[in-house]
């Protein structure tokens, strides 16, 4: 039997929010350790992974590993019910081919259960070992959200490039070109205003905007967005998700002009 | 000779927006009591009853019984070019073929007359006998509405199930199911927020969601709904338009599975 | 060499926000005293002239003069990756076929440059004499833009009448007719919702609603409007920038009923 009590309900509309532009239908597994996702989008390009840790639910009970195959779409129309002040509670029978999403009001006098069918999705998990980047950039999620959605009125692709004063991002096309430079800045006064840089080397990749756009709705999620670069690796676009876990996207560089993205 | 001054204009506007959902064309109906209209929608399925009594107006004379049938989609173009803060006047001279609407600015520095032509239509007053219902449920509107159009996302239809407790809402649908319970709730400092059921016996009632969500228009006249339930009768949804009158919805419950309503 | 700096950039968007629905392409001149467009809409119906004098500018340098034809939608594009807050700074190198706009943010942490291609477009500049006008009607410019976007939902034209005692704007249509009249208004103590007339005589013209509506694009620029009559002339819809200059839309009226523009 599942049971996950979840008092910031809206934190799981925010997740599916972010996570529904890539992919439509997903594995969501539950362990003792947690509520986590790992998918590929459609086109098999880029690859997002959910995790919730068990400490982060108000009530945790997982008596055997699960894993509820679900359409995310359906699945957003159901949260989309729960008021963003509800507590959200996830449950399963065991071998159950549905799982329920319980909304309380805060003053509990308002209940509402909603049913959903799962199915079954072939899925592979990938490990992904933990790496060295070149580069690694902290920034405002609404300023990178914000850069991102710019950019892709001019091109289709951005080129970020760290150096120790700051990051650029570039794109042209057929109106013309246009380069954003953000420079280190570390208020003290307001951390969640910061832009960090950590760097190795410099370092200079290309990367599908559209992919980053839907990456960056997950924004709602964190103030700060973690942005990890190697040559030799996908990017990683992380959203903390306070004292629960993280989203985490990854995308590999586009190699050359104009060349299709290598798996 | 016909002059009815609102100092709500705003009224009058929110009024032509809960009904024009509905119905497009309709005869209103004035006597030395108010300001009345009663349609069918264009289905003849849900039935409209608007009452504003004389009492409600800053100024109200009505020479004689006067019927005018006026097109709700042209009526509601001309009422939009009503300010919020106007005062809005309804005239028309006996006989006439037209109606004004006039508009007045706070400050009586923008005058505005709009004038519509009449239309002749076909209609039949029915008579609607004061009943008693097996269940009375009032609520605040803006949770009625919020249930109805959640539930709508998931389903056609809506099972509207009243007992001591509480009054819950039931839909299914390809994607699943879903149930929603209210209790009852009589905060004593916020009456608006109250759900108050009162109930002679249990009563269990199926309706088409299509139509309790045009109903919902209305919620911008009143905090409260009142729904009113009977196995053997139309359900009523009642907003009442304050010191004036109100906006009732009759819609005929639907008998057994998937049968079509009857009249 | 070419640079113009604007400490409130946003004014820059606003402008071309307020010309866009009317101009598609336009040749920007820049001399010793202003920042300045002419054109005609595509219909060649309407003319819009624009002026930011120099003075305006925290920063301007212009070595001679220059006429840079830009595609506006694509300039909008561009200015909409400006944050509000931003300054803007204009920059062409003599004989260069690109255009720069650079944003700067406030606390100058995030640095944008949008380079754009120029295009040749001709055009003629007109010489609009100074007039004298039967009537000056000065309101203000959000009661102007309400009152021609209310009776575009009646009719086609607007005929604007003044009198010593205030301005009527009137339409018809096939459901009806509209009136809307604005009294002379000397407010003290707010100035912006003053409606002021200035009469040397009674007028009364005709003219597209369609026109008007794109020229009230322009009210984010100024809380007041100022629209000079008389009958031989083009009606005069100037918004003013403020310590900066202006824009003014020029509209010859309809001369009896349904008959085309003429030039």
């Amino acid at each position: 039997m599942l049971e996950l009590r979840l008092v910031q309900g809206s934190l799981l509309k925010k997740v599916l929010e972010a996570i529904r532009d890539l992919v439509t239908e997903a594995n969501f597994d539950c362990s003792g350790t947690g509520f986590s996702l790992q998918a590929m989008d459609s086109s098999h390009v880029a690859l997002v992974a959910l995790l919730l840790r068990a400490e982060g639910f108000e009530h945790y009970r997982c008596d055997r590993n699960l894993s509820m195959g679900m359409n995310l779409n359906n699945m957003a129309k159901m949260l989309r019910c729960a008021g963003n002040e509800d507590i959200i509670t996830i449950k399963a029978d065991d071998g159950s081919d549905t799982v329920t999403f319980m909304f309380e009001s805060p003053k509990q006098d308002k209940i509402a259960d909603f049913e959903m069918k799962l199915m079954d999705i072939d899925s592979e998990h990938l490990g992904i070992p933990d790496s060295e980047y070149q580069a690694i950039v902290r920034m405002p999620s609404a300023e990178f959200m914000r850069i991102c959605k710019d950019l892709s009125s001019i091109g289709d692709t951005v080129v970020i490039s760290v150096t120790k004063e700051g990051v650029k991002f570039s794109t042209s096309g057929d109106i013309g070109s246009a380069n954003i430079v953000c420079r280190q800045n570390q208020t003290v006064d307001k951390p969640e205003e910061a832009t960090i840089i950590e760097m190795q080397e410099p370092v200079s990749l290309t990367f599908a905007l559209r992919y980053m756009n839907s990456f960056t709705k997950a924004s709602t999620l964190s103030d700060q967005v973690t942005i990890s670069l190697s040559s030799e690796l996908p990017v990683v676009v992380e959203y903390k998700i306070a004292e629960m876990g993280y989203i985490r996207f990854y995308l590999a560089p586009k190699i050359e002009e104009d060349e299709e993205m290598k798996p």
